[in-house]
């Protein structure tokens, strides 16, 4: 089994941001399924959302509000997706913005809803109205707070996801905090199931939307559980400004040493839900390089990480690279030279230049696999194009929480 | 389960093409695994083979045969795909191929090789030898040879495919019979696993291979197990022109008559490909309508039907609808209103111009995916474009094959 106990790590609270969580009884009995977090006064906010042309009405909302203002709150439940829905659905979460926006003094455009759960069902309004109330008396910048809303905001996920950073910044110490749920239809596109991620450095908008872009693309944008893009993902980003410095601005020296920190963590994030995968027992990495174009490394790099015979393949730790031969051999690239096609796993060269390596025998790759991270190379040419992916295998586990679960 | 037990039809004998199975012991002991087709002189024959760029050895040697003389015999077996075997695959493929010619004192160039099983590991070219001269004595017409043959071809298949049909074109009684073999790495392009049909009937080798592109076009082409294309696809059609009639050309009204019935031989071929899928537990066909385009009515389909998420749910019996409604609204189209879609579940309308439909209750849609057929129409706006795509669902069954099972 990959890695699935939570790491014990220093999560640093983040100035000016104030979390709660309680449990509403959205659809789970005994455990809380709804997080407010506050942001203060000119906070600055990004977000990245799914391009499932089926986007949520909580997806529709939070767009429609971050076009008029900065928020000031958002509010998340993982009971119900509130996907599917119709205009029902979006009168549910205008009532329940509104709900929040009267217990805060705000202005219902200043809440931004989020939701992951069940598609197909009406929002229980009368929950919301119930539970928020007493909430948001429990607001705090604690720790705990934190790590009390990363398990709120879990469906099928087994393990929280919360991770922190702190860096020296123009001599100031800031603090990226961030948690992310998801474990199965991930196939995040644009954007991931639900993260958040918060820091107390003061960052200019246009900045905070560029290192956010940048971040996902190399995060969240690559990682695949089984090619199924949600109706809800969502990936936000808050700068409190907290701390008092110069905002960070693009093309300066600080935008670059806080984007690669936020990276770290993004990947981080999104590596977390790969490691927590529906059923997984694998953690796979695939690096492809030397395509024409970055799209066409991607093509062959999805393409292998969504085959299910790869992933079944990895599940059994048999060395089957046919597998991982025909699915490259299928990916939808406008070029593919196969004498120039090398493939390894965990370092054991298995294809030089389209033919099978001398060297390879069935022991050394039996030991390849048996490992439960896996890296698979395939190079397809000399460009200096290159990518990863991360994907898990595909297990017995995997098709019974699928069977059982109603998304 | 969705039917699997051999359908008891009449199978008619082919003129002029022989046919004999053999046990070689490639893979399996105690069972026929190689097939020898002997057609007779002046048989013509076209072909489609897999797009995929990993071509096995055979599919490249066949097709570079088929280019320059009509084939005398076909040469199958079913324990080792000799593909991913690089130059060595190649040459032990032109050594079987002579070892049958010599034994029907033909040219080498006029034998197919056809090869599926295992990927990556060199054919054993002495069992060939051995098996091919006493294989070669048992050749004949009989229905028995053709059961037998189409048992030999199986891998992970559980039933044989094997049909027939009788017509009558311009006075005479033409016959068309097939098999074909497939469970797993099921995602045909231009080509399917591997598929024989034969005729008595005089076809004109152009207008075969275009009877052949058209009937492929919407029945190999069609399904889907997993959405992974194999490197060893091949469908052939042979025309032994045994009947005395004038020979079919394109354009005549023969052509259309001898087609529709060729088509809905390849659809059953096809059709029975996915009710024997690995695992598979039920039999999904969907149809998509109205798109800009029929590539995109088709991405929509394959989008849906090769979702995992659709498929476990399918398998489950359970009638969540919102993850087909997740994967009209990933898939890969230009153009995608929402506010035309509508999906409906064996007939119970579900989602109606994109709202939930206000007649659709839990009770009807648990009726509707109960059954081991099921049909998904999904109407995307007003075109006259439509597809239809034949699939199965995802079952513990399809994990536990494909980690055992070594392609």
């Amino acid at each position: 089994m990959p890695q699935k106990k939570i790491i014990i790590m220093t999560i640093y609270p983040v100035k000016g941001i104030r979390l709660a969580s309680a449990a509403a009884g959205i659809r789970y009995a005994d455990r809380d399924d709804i997080v407010i977090i506050e942001c203060q006064a000119g906070t600055h906010c990004a977000a990245v959302f799914t391009q499932n042309r089926f986007s949520a009405a909580p997806v529709l909302l939070a767009k429609k509000h971050l076009n008029h203002v900065q928020p000031r709150a958002l509010l998340i439940n993982s009971g119900n997706a509130n996907a599917g829905t119709g205009e029902q659905g979006v009168k549910n979460t205008i009532r329940c913005c509104q709900v929040l926006a009267d217990n805060l003094h705000c202005d219902s455009n200043e809440v931004l809803p989020y939701s992951t759960g069940v598609i197909g069902e009406q929002l229980p309004v009368s929950a919301f109205s119930q539970a928020i109330p007493e909430c948001i008396k429990t607001l705090s910048t604690d720790t705990d707070a934190w790590v009390h809303a990363s398990k709120a905001i879990m469906t099928t996920d087994t393990v929280a996801k919360l991770f922190s950073r702190k860096i020296n910044i123009a001599g100031k110490d800031v603090v990226i905090t961030g948690m992310s749920k998801g474990a199965g239809m991930i196939r995040p596109n644009m954007a991931t199931m639900l993260a958040y991620i918060a820091t107390d450095a003061a960052i200019e908008p246009a900045a905070l939307q560029k290192m956010l872009n940048m971040a996902t693309a190399v995060s969240f944008n690559r990682i695949t559980v089984d090619g199924d893009t949600s109706t809800n993902d969502a990936c936000t980003l808050l700068a409190s400004g907290a701390i008092n410095m110069p905002a960070i601005e693009i093309g300066c020296a600080e935008f670059d040493q806080f984007t690669k920190a936020f990276i770290a963590l993004m990947q981080d994030l999104a590596q977390a839900i790969i490691r927590d995968a529906e059923g997984a027992t694998k953690f796979i990495t695939i690096n492809v390089s030397g395509a024409e174009s970055e799209a066409d490394c991607l093509a062959v790099a999805y393409t292998v990480a969504e085959s299910p015979l790869v992933k079944t393949a990895l599940f059994a730790s048999d060395p089957n690279w046919g597998r991982i031969l025909a699915a490259v051999g299928r990916a939808p690239v406008s070029e593919l030279n196969i004498n120039q096609v090398s493939i390894s796993l965990n370092d054991v060269t298995i294809i030089t230049a389209g033919e099978p390596d001398p060297g390879y025998t069935e022991e050394v790759g039996q030991v390849a696999v048996a490992s439960t991270d896996i890296t698979i190379d395939i190079s397809l040419g000399n460009s200096a194009e290159s990518v990863t992916v991360w994907t898990s295998d595909l297990s017995h586990e995997y098709v019974r929480i699928n069977a059982e679960y109603r998304t």
